[in-house]
C-alpha cells in the first residue's frame, strides 16, 4: 500500500517527531503542523484504520474517551472559548492522510479556525514547543 | 437556562418524534431534519452536556465506541464511500443546540456532504422512516 505505514503511524511509533500533548495505550494526540488555529491539534488512535467505520470499537471508545479532557486542555492553554472536532474519510471528504484522526480545532473571536475555505499556516517550532508543553500539563 | 431541556433530551425522552436509528443507555442516533446530504445522521450522549469539554469520560466513551458501527451501517445503506464527521462547540463554531452532538455527514459524488456554506434541505417524513430502518437494521 502507497500509505502504509502511514505518517502518523512513524510518528506513533517515533521515527518522525511530533509536538506530542497526550499518549496512552490506545491513542496519541499532537500539534497540527499545518494548523487552521492556535493549538490545533490531532487526536490518533495507535490502530492503523484508514477510516472511522473500520477502526475497533476498542481503539474508538478510547479515543472517544480523552476528547473531554484533552479539548479542555486546549481551551486552556489558548484562551478559546469554542471549538471544532472534525474527522474525515475519504479523499472527497478531506481526508489527506488515510490514517483515522480527529481534529480538535479552537475558533477564536478573529474567525481564526474551523472555516472555508480552509485555511492553514506552517506550526512554528519553538512556539509548538511551548504550546505542547502548557497543554501536556493541563491534561489532567 | 434558555434551552434546558434542550430539544435533543425532549428527543431522548420521547417528547419529540425522531427518526431514531440507534440508541443504548448511554445515547442516541437519529436522522438530522436539516440534512446535509441523504443520511445526515446525529449521534447524542444522553447526558446534557453543553459542549464536547464538559462532557463526562463516561458518555465520550460510549458515544466514540459506537461511531464506527453506526457509520458504517449508514454508508450501507446509502451507497456513500466517504464521510466526515463534525462535532461543534459554541455558537461562533457553528453549534445550534446546545446539547453536545456529533453529525455523521455521508458524502456523495454528486458533491453532497459537508461543503460551504452549509447547504440543507429538510428531511422528508416518508423517505426518512424507511432510511432509517434500513440504517437500524444494519447495525450489528
Amino acid at each position: 500500500m502507497e500509505d502504509d505505514p502511514s505518517i502518523f503511524t512513524m510518528i506513533i511509533e517515533g521515527r518522525i517527531p511530533s509536538h506530542k500533548i497526550y499518549e496512552d495505550g490506545e491513542v496519541i494526540a499532537f500539534l497540527d503542523i499545518n494548523p487552521f488555529s492556535y493549538g490545533h491539534t490531532l487526536v490518533v488512535p495507535k490502530e492503523p484504520a484508514r477510516t472511522l467505520d473500520k477502526l475497533s470499537e476498542e481503539s474508538a471508545e478510547a479515543l472517544g474517551r480523552v476528547l473531554p479532557k484533552i479539548s479542555k486542555a486546549i481551551l486552556e492553554a489558548t484562551g478559546a472559548k469554542e471549538f471544532n472536532v472534525l474527522q474525515n474519510n475519504g479523499p472527497n471528504a478531506y481526508q489527506s492522510v488515510f490514517h483515522v484522526h480527529f481534529h480538535i480545532i479552537p475558533k477564536f473571536e478573529d474567525g481564526s479556525g474551523l472555516s472555508w475555505p480552509f485555511k492553514t499556516k506552517p506550526l512554528n517550532n519553538e512556539d509548538a514547543a511551548s504550546l505542547a508543553k502548557s497543554i501536556t500539563h493541563l491534561i489532567q
